[in-house]
């Protein structure tokens, strides 16, 4: 089996699309803030992503259906005419080479699509559950990285220290190999369970970078017991730093 | 060495055969269902499949012959003209890539040999012995659905909530990618012996489904002692479920 | 770089050379009787085999000189015109699919010299001292197995009940892709340390097959002290069987 | 994607290269001599190596900009006409797989690069802070082994007696593959925190190969607390020695 196989369910014509990656990571915060855009945005499922570094089994939908682990890249051209991928999944690659070749993979599929640049999201741990959460942003170039800046995205000297771990790294890392470039957004977060503050936080930045109407009211669902999450982040600190992620990026799972 | 070697050992002519799939895993549901139709409809086997992701030994038959660690395909062509094609074997693939090869490669041989449909047989844990045991199922699709409905077979909103682990969940996760369609069907069980209940309750529907007679009696050898067996259990729910498998499909053995 | 790197030293023209092979393993059976038919019948090293699945390391001899890890193929042609290959070295492969991948390139490699029969060496550990260490067998097929007979090899039913892990079994049981046959001769040891009794035995069993002249004194060398290796296997006894190696076949270090 | 990928970043006209390679590893002395080269020597910056091997993470710049982990190859002309390119880099190999490809893609660019001689620098532990540390050299070949005894080199019958782990052993070891040779020249350190005593010391041997003029003292900035160290030193001595580097070459993070 190849590392990666494409399996494109449709095919829309794309001018320059923008891909927005979300996938599983520190305080899932890619993740969610990736849903709630596909979900607000209509965006239409155009291609499935399997690979043999996902974990070898499938789910099964409500309804009995199998569904093969995969990534998903979904479409949509958004009403000021934003042409936008997102790029979200139920896992990352399991291992380091899965990390790779899936990245490059899909790197080599953006740039059939003619995609023009990259937004990574994820999250920053800041092992404390940060009262106004910030953006923190890293990019492949100058130019992006003051043009972000302009959008309240912060950059600061020294940080992320450990770099960018998983998909929203490595996708901007390899993206010199095919001329293309990009920036990730990481919003601040506790980073112990799915934030959906963290995910409020890069929102607002796309929101207004693609001039997209959003409505945050669902995240509140999915917020955790802000109790329970002071007591396990107090229990933490009391044993120190061990465990805690500290650093930008995705992979919370990824040992 | 290949990922996957296709060994025939004879090549009978095939119109539309069906594969049943029953690989070790959860109870060993699948791999004892599958060799009881293998004894008892004298299958011939015809394939044998080695694997660089299978364990690197060999075992040695009591006449002292060497045999390498493989998967096996039998055939047969029953009393009511159903062509079935058998899969078994020593082992899966020790590792996640190893896993997806195989069942990739499986299927590229099942479209070759002109199957139309796959049966895969598994175990559903449910955490104690099962009065009676039901059988669950997933399918690539709807209609394979209401079929199987038919024979009894259940589906549950939310189950299995884990997904189907190994080549019982593989084999129907890429189907799709050969235009193959099938089935899981998972035999409820304890799950941690040999149980073959649960193999008995999976070999039901698949005589009805093939007009098959089936004698059980054999099965009554492999049955575990029904008092260690209790004993086993309760000790397991004294320490809570940790350990436990709780999900459908096969793969007891794999980490 | 690929899997396996065959590095020919010498070329001599090979009739019908049989392969002799003797990896590290339980109780270093085979190495050690490898060792001493190097050295005995001045056997001239013609390939070295590279692996990316050995260490990543490279040892130093005593002169200064730097040594890749490698699997070695020693050549000589015996007084009584029999051609011996005989295959040894450092380590084995040191993953499963390293395993694999080794034996299938040698298997390749062998096919291409013409050799006509592989025997391959190894421990079979019974878990005490035994006073009369015996060779147990086992063939790719059924003559071979009597034709063994003759030479005082034992096959037991059942054993070894756990098959022979490794290059001395994997050589054997992928020969069939090959259209080779062969032969495991496997000498009963404790195998907890090297141990040259093991050695002698199955190096007995070729000098009749060969019609060789060996001196075993070298042997006493390397023999481990006698009260020590009894205390040792005292204490396992005491824990019970866990660790214990149980079966025929190579691989002691193999995890 | 490619298991190894080379990124040029330019191409100066070569002539007859030496490649002096300093990856992290035991007591980093290869990777501090390696940076204190390219800083003095003021070399440009000419290759970027890519693996999938790597750990699946980018570096993020003080200002910003997004770095994937890499190896680095560093190009400088000398005052006197050498032509001097120096390896150094963020990681080595991950696995041992991983080992092996980097370094024999390594060594195919630099058999393109018409490079005529390999030096690979490390650190060789010694278990005690070495008052005068020595530098330890092991060869391709007999030439090189005793022309660089004349610059101070020591060859001990027997050491490194575990070998040369990593980069800095299969640069050389796999350098026959390729029709070329070289020399690794290990510093004898503590081995536990990144030793610049160790690093002056093999630079010392280079600068009177290559006729180099250096400065020291930016070393001093990196040595660590002695105190601190022979406490820790002591520390493991009365635990014995288990953990404690006891060999040549590089990788004290690879496990």
């Amino acid at each position: 089996m190849d590392n990666v196989i494409i399996d494109f369910i449709d095919k829309p014509e794309l001018k320059n699309p923008v891909l927005i990656e979300g996938l599983p990571g520190i305080g899932d915060v890619g993740k969610i803030a990736a849903k709630l855009l596909i979900d607000q945005l209509s965006a239409k499922k155009i291609i499935s992503i399997y690979s043999r570094f996902l974990p070898p089994q499938v789910l099964v939908t409500d309804e009995g259906i199998i569904k093969p682990m995969q990534n998903e890249i979904y479409y949509v051209k958004t009403e000021k005419d934003h042409e936008l991928m997102i790029l979200t999944g139920d896992y990352q690659g399991l291992t380091s080479e899965g990390q790779y070749d899936l990245s490059y993979g899909i790197l080599k599929l953006l740039k059939d699509l003619n995609v023009v640049k990259i937004i990574t999201l994820g999250g920053y741990g800041v092992r404390k559950i940060p009262e106004e959460p910030r953006v923190l942003g890293a990019a492949t170039g100058e130019k992006l990285l003051s043009e972000m800046k302009k959008y309240g995205v912060h950059f600061e000297t020294g940080h992320p220290s450990s770099g960018i771990v998983g998909a929203s790294g490595l996708l901007l890392g390899l993206a010199r190999l095919f001329n293309l470039e990009g920036v990730c957004l990481m919003g601040e977060t506790h980073g112990f369970f799915p934030d959906p503050q963290g995910a409020k936080t890069v929102l607002k930045v796309l929101s207004e970078l693609f001039d997209l109407k959003l409505d945050y009211t669902s995240l509140e669902k999915i917020s955790p017991d802000l109790e329970i999450l002071k007591a396990r982040l107090k229990e933490l600190e009391e044993v120190g730093n061990e465990g805690v992620p500290d650093s930008a990026g995705d992979l919370s799972y990824f040992a």
